[in-house]
């Protein structure tokens, strides 16, 4: 292997380190040195310095002077196996508080919104936009529109502690079915940056989440930006259970244009 | 909605476009024009104008000159419903062929390997790394290490044609049962960028995924990188069915450092 590129070799070492990072396997949040670093995951000094410079852009981690190289925030895993909120998911391990930027009645909304909730054009829809921090770091930004019935009565419940979906389920008295969820990575543009105090460009999840109660009906569409330095995604996928549910419509997920790849 | 600052209201509108484009409701892969988009969106020209920029950085839709605006790269869909190899998620969808990278047997892995498949320290390892491409263009990386006994036969199999996961039940006659995934993003490094044919900083999936046999044997350790603007993941989440296993060990990954964020 060390006959290969230095910068392959650094990838491959940033893959291992990253996995080990967030797997919880340096407790106290610092890093060996380089050479025992390079001797535990089998790459020389070069190929682990410029590793941990991938994983220093990432955010990962930092270096600090007198101390060594320290993991930069603790990554919390999101689960991907049942349908929680935020607050839900981080329970134990700190106080989910919410900054919210919009919180309204659409009297007029755009079609976009209302064909993704299944309502008729020109139905009512509430926006709720919250800026959502764990101990009081951004960690996320949730855009959600709800049909007005059910919206009303969450504009009325405690926005800045609770997550939408106890809301909804207080509310209506009826419990979430199921959620379409869509994961994109995409990189963070101006104003997300801002928000989530992040560097422009840096990566970012973009979730799409359309939640329903359980008789079906759509209650959520959400847009999430959450910090891609803070929060990984987990689930464990079985082999031969088939899904409880159909999946999702697969791929492709578009029509490929009616173009060359020359173009 | 159209009083708040221009920056906002193009995320906004991105989000909403995203969802669209994604979900395949462009069928042409053709973009109506600005107006017929804002009407649609219920936004202004501008704020339209600046989230196809914002689309457009993320290598999701391109304009050409007297055509419009067209998708760029149908997207696809990779389910986290059930655990399934490239090949075998794509299948109807185009031909999915691999260049070998690497395919060796290390006889003195790194300890952070082993440890990683559950081995005793210093035991043969299995090295595969794949530049997987889908009808012709770079989807993904993907490299595997694997326990040398199931790892022997998988180098003696299709590599450039299969996925590993086959060849695995293969030569064992034995059936995977489970794994455990960690989704990240990142953006994209250079090496990772000059393999995949997308530019530096570009966003990408970085996926762990440890693969073990139906009796709970680690047999495939696997660092992914795949192309975010090729690839979404998808997911159905129930509310109220408990997860079908133990979730994996939730957060904090790591513990956070001893230092306080004013540092």
């Amino acid at each position: 292997m060390s006959s290969r590129p230095r910068a392959e070799r650094a990838r491959q070492v940033a893959d291992v380190l990253r996995q080990r990072i967030t797997a919880g396997l340096f407790p106290g949040g610092l890093l060996p040195d380089e050479r025992t670093l390079g001797a535990h995951l089998g790459a020389s000094r070069n190929a682990v310095r410029e590793a941990l410079g991938l994983l220093r852009e990432e955010g990962l981690i930092s270096r600090r002077r007198g101390v060594g190289t320290v993991i930069e925030t603790p990554k919390y895993g999101h689960g991907l196996d049942r349908l929680a909120g935020l607050a839900e998911t981080l329970t134990g391990h700190g106080a989910v508080t919410n900054e919210v930027r919009a919180a309204e009645l659409l009297t007029a909304p755009p079609a976009a919104i209302t064909e993704r909730l299944e309502l008729p054009a020109g139905t009512a829809v509430v926006c709720v936009e919250r800026l959502r921090r764990l101990n009081g770091r951004p960690l996320s930004l949730d855009t959600s529109y709800l049909p007005a019935d059910v919206g009303r009565a969450v504009l009325a419940g405690d926005l800045a502690g609770r997550d939408v979906f106890a809301l909804i389920e207080e509310t209506t008295g009826r419990l979430l079915g199921r959620a379409e969820v869509a994961v994109h990575a995409v990189t963070a543009d101006p104003d997300t940056a801002g928000l989530l105090e992040i560097p422009v460009g840096a990566a970012v999840f973009a979730i799409e989440r359309l939640t329903r109660l359980a008789d079906g009906r759509p209650v959520d569409a959400e847009s999430l930006r959450i910090r891609a330095d803070r929060m990984t995604l987990h689930a464990t996928l079985h082999r031969n259970r088939p899904s409880p549910t159909p999946a999702p419509p697969l791929s492709p997920l578009s029509s490929p244009p009616p173009l060359s790849p020359a173009d």
